[in-house]
């Protein structure tokens, strides 16, 4: 139908196009560049009125650039008299920052809500929200969907035996529950404590792990330090293999230095943020959220239920 | 008063000190740094609560990084119980990008207006924005200092004779006015016009600058294009000197190149963007706008009018 529009800004290029062709649309012709001075310039090429249009960008690295195209180019779908503006965040950025937890910090993760809803947003379809408390940040309808069946039917199409899912903190064990239930395995946990202040911290490993194959699972792998520790401790306490997995791979600072010498065997990521060459390791295996996307996408164009793609 | 409270972001940390200064006080303490990331980290160190306070950051290149740093800024001000927040933005970016001069652009002056507020601005001083009309994208009171004065009372105490004041476009005349009136100088107009389409821009010369001191005035430099084709305009015309002088000296891309090798004598700009060391080239003469802007700061905290400060 002439009606859904399509648009990639610069966070995803690749991802967009595999959306657009699942879908069987060609992406909206538009051009975001920068003035001489660093200023964002978008040109929306085709008519979009009366559309219902999908801007695909995650606000990946660089946050402040990728954030900035996408209010701009709301603002100018909504001018340009669009009849819906969908966001397709696969990533959304500043999810970390979602609450005070000290005194006079801000939460970066509502203001981008509020900056989303006041640019002109209709509704938000995402992917594994740092905390899923983060869809009550929006007075707009958000899609909030899984990575895990993703990462699950990797695994399950790999056959391995003998298998532990192993959420590396305390925060993560319901995702690895998650996980568990797919691959039918038992899970356990890495019980990080501090016995004293400025003393290193204990590795504890609640569960059974000896002699198994281990896959550690979290939503945002970033500089890298808390798998790769984990990935140790479960290689001391007696793992057999260790296998890592996450949904969105952000690998800031030192994380691929950090994941190419750690035990970890292979790490699973989505494409919710693009990988730049220098990151695409041998170790590192890309899946694709496209499909999933593509369908959140016909759905809610379609004014179909969107709660079936979660179970 | 105590309860005055003046923060410095990143863009114009030694502007801020000059205001600090002036007004008597010392710069509030928090930190502006980034996750490993690239998200922005803000931590205000000192209670504000209850106080009045100035935030102080020009838009300037990096426009998005800056703009960023000040809402979030703004939320973690908001949410620490601030009561009033005010918005000293010396050079507000992307107000170039102030209408649809085409189908299906943005109008990103607009959305940085509902950005502000959103993020829970109460009032925003700023200098010579591009189009007073930005003004009225604002619905929360908005403080328009005038940067010519500043630039008068330079050219007043050189003691330049038979000078002319020149608008290097149609757009600026009304700019070179207020400038003549202060200096009791004549103007003149570049007026550029196009013969054909596809034929190169004639540069005509409306009013008498043979034999004159010449001082081009403009809001913004950013390419210098303009200004030093109007400068070499002025010379063939026979004009003896050419000086120029603008608010904003954003100078991107090929500027200082091409204000060192055009016939500009001197280039005199404010701080309203902070230059870069490699931007201080001898041409160019930088004069501060602290003093009135610590002025403006003290009028709004005291509740005083500010509208003297425009004469
Ligand atoms: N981009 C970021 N990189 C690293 N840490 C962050 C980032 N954003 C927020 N944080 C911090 O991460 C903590 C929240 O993470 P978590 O405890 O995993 O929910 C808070 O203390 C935040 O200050
Ligand atoms: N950062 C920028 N650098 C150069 N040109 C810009 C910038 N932002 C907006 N513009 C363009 O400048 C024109 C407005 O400038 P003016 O005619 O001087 O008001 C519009 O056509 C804009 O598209």
């Amino acid at each position: 139908d002439s009606s859904l529009k399509l648009f990639a800004l610069n966070s995803n290029k690749q991802l967009s196009e595999e959306i657009a062709q699942i879908i069987g649309v060609q992406l909206g012709k538009c051009s975001v560049s920068r003035f001489s001075d660093g200023e964002i310039q978008i040109n929306i090429e085709e008519s979009i009125r009366g559309g219902d249009v999908f801007v695909i960008q995650s606000t990946s690295a660089p946050v402040n650039e990728h954030l900035m195209e996408l209010l701009i180019m709301i603002d100018a779908l909504k001018r340009a008299s669009a009849k819906t503006i969908n966001i397709v965040m696969p990533y959304y950025g500043y999810a970390r920052q979602d609450r005070k937890a000290r005194s006079r910090e801000p939460i970066t993760a509502k203001l981008v809500a509020n900056l989303l809803e006041t640019a002109g947003a209709s509704r938000v379809i995402t992917l594994d929200l740092h905390a899923p408390q983060i869809q009550g940040f929006f007075d707009i309808p958000i899609d909030h969907l899984m990575g895990v069946p993703i990462l699950a039917d990797y695994f399950k199409n790999k056959n391995l035996q003998d298998i532990v899912i192993v959420s590396p903190d305390h925060g993560g064990v319901t995702r690895a529950r998650r996980l568990a239930d797919r691959l039918k395995a038992p899970i356990a946990i890495i019980d990080k404590r501090r016995p004293k202040p400025n003393v290193a911290e204990v590795m504890n490993i609640v569960g059974q792990v000896e002699g198994k194959t281990a896959i550690l699972i979290d939503d945002i792998i970033d500089t890298a330090g808390t798998i790769t520790l984990a990935a140790n401790a479960l290689v001391e306490n007696g793992a057999a293999d260790v296998y890592a997995c996450c949904t969105h791979p952000v690998l800031s600072g030192p994380a691929i230095e950090r994941i190419q010498n750690s035990k970890i065997k292979e790490l699973v990521v989505t494409n919710s943020i693009a990988l730049p060459e220098e990151k695409k390791i041998e170790k590192i295996v890309e899946l694709s959220v496209a499909p999933l996307i593509a369908e959140a996408i016909i759905r809610v164009y379609e004014k179909q239920s969107i709660s079936a793609l979660f179970d």
